[in-house]
């Protein structure tokens, strides 16, 4: 497929509990560099390398972070990155990447299919793909999928676990199920289910029709790329303001009957909290994963990250550890689910 | 009594390693200083008030402690704050604290008794007394006791449990053993044993004859107030050179006949390891004992110091947090007798 007749858009809100305080606010879960990798919103722009190029790449974040995030991608075309006024879940956020990938960049050419009704896939900024080559494969199935069908395709992951942290789809039903308790979580993983991994690929007009179909609140948004030449700041605001806070598939995906799923494989992680550290990065002996100096005695199965003082462990198990200059969190692994509640305190 | 008649020598040595990162090589245990407190050996010289006057006081350290002790301790004069020139353990300490304390600033005058060979107290740098009224009532006893006879008075605290990390005295035999086991520990205590907190109390005259007869090696220490006018540094520094590294409970109290007990019950700690803490501040509804900005959310039986960073806590139970702005110390309560086993990494 010609790489203009696909689009990719980023979405990349992020509050930056989960990884706080390596990630802030003001620093949220995307921008998150560790062990000398790439931060997350990096990764997720190179894994889409040869699906779509640079100026056909978009992201969706919060009016914060916009600068960070242009400075973070700088061959994205700083038009391309946009922020939300406020924040009004996913449901918002695809409806403007929607209304932004139609509207810029792309030009009508001669095209066997698509037209000037290009494929639009929307991926989330903070993941981990262990094996880009094989999501880049999948991703093409389903881009090849959308342009052929009047569908919302979305990818279901093979759940590697009965995970309760994330939504299911049925690809038989092809119906989407919410974040399941772990007795649920078990019998969707039996029956085939796949995780929800948040991914949805399809034309323009397919993205468009489902807004009006199912949340006409949020069509203009989706259309803005079909009228406006740009999005004035102003215009965005007071549309903002009036939208309600919906994620894409409580307000679509629940709803719409064009629905296709196409399952993927490739070592899929949402970097939920820092209890992902001990998949991605290399343990010592003791289990322990490490950056920055850490000093480890009797210590076992903890991951330490020392970004400014030395951090000393003796015999201290499961914990994560981590020093900021403003900031140190010292969490057992099994309550990281609990992140938000320091928050509360603060 | 009269003052002079009795001169306190405060031992002040320590490495600083139990209570790092907020006590160091730099600035060890007797530096300590929490929870808006007073430095420990501030409280050692507050605590001998009404005994000694500060011109009665004096302090054996390490060399390169001593500018930090006579800014920690103005109202000592200068003279009597020494430092030994290299660590030859209590041994060598209590005999320079003999010959220091004969040498200095006491002058004969009319007396009952005592002359001109005053009694000397020896008392620890880094302990703690709940009760320093009751210390001071032992401490007249163990005094006039030492005035009356020819002996080396101990004072043995009355144990609060069979702890270990602590020698024993028998009052009966009046002999000293080491620290033993947990089953000779519950045995000591069951017998009656008290705990050695490393008090001793005699005239001049006995320590040196102790000296003489049990560790000739250190009676040349003990009397260099018997000839010298002052110690010089480079002569202070030969004498050492040639010291064996050996206690004063090895060297003398172990072999002396001439030894009394007095049994004491004011409090006392010695403040081995951030595990006293516990004992000594406040806790807030969930075991915690906290200084500096510490956010805890369903954390139990902490002993968080934040001195830079803040420190956040979630879901952790009975460690030891401290934050300097050089290093992080994250430890479980029950391993921190192995603390010395992280500077052997450092």
């Amino acid at each position: 497929m010609s790489k203009a007749d696909f689009k990719a858009v980023i979405l990349a809100g992020g509050s930056g509990e989960r990884f706080w305080p390596l990630s802030t606010p003001e620093r949220p879960k995307q921008f998150l560099r560790v062990f000398g990798g790439e931060s997350l919103i990096r990764q997720a722009l190179a894994r889409l390398d040869g699906l779509v190029s640079p100026e056909d790449a978009f992201v969706v974040t919060t009016k914060s972070l916009v600068a960070a995030t242009r400075k973070e991608l700088p061959e994205v075309p700083k038009g391309n990155i946009v922020g939300e006024p406020m924040r009004r879940d996913t449901g918002a956020a695809v409806a403007l990447g929607v209304g932004m990938a139609a509207q810029r960049g792309w030009k009508p050419r001669l095209q066997t299919e698509g037209g000037d009704d290009p494929v639009i896939g929307f991926f989330s900024s903070d993941q981990m793909v262990a094996k880009p080559k094989e999501f880049r494969k999948v991703v093409r199935k389903a881009v090849a999928l959308a342009r052929r069908k009047d569908a919302i395709v979305t990818i279901g992951i093979k759940p590697g676990y009965p995970a309760t942290c994330f939504g299911y789809i049925s690809p038989k039903t092809r119906t989407f199920v919410e974040k399941p308790d772990a007795e649920k979580a078990k019998k969707y993983v039996k029956a085939g289910y796949l995780w929800n991994a948040g991914m949805f690929i399809a034309r323009t007009s397919v993205f468009r029709g489902a807004f009006a179909a199912h949340a006409p609140e949020l069509e203009k948004l989706a259309n803005i790329g079909a009228s406006a030449k740009s999005i004035a700041p102003a215009g965005l605001a007071r549309l903002y303001a009036a939208l309600p806070k919906i994620s894409f598939d409580y307000a679509v995906m629940e709803k719409a009957k064009n629905v296709e799923v196409v399952p993927g494989d490739f070592g899929w992680d949402d970097v939920g909290s820092f209890a992902a550290f001990d998949k991605y990065f290399p343990h010592d002996s003791r289990g322990n994963v490490r950056e920055g100096p850490c000093n480890v005695v009797e210590a076992e199965g903890n991951i330490c990250v020392a970004r400014s003082a030395r951090i000393s462990l003796l015999g201290v198990k499961n914990l994560v550890v981590v020093t900021t200059p403003d900031s140190v969190l010292v969490a057992d692994k099994s309550r990281l689910t609990e992140m938000k509640r320091l928050f509360a305190k603060h």
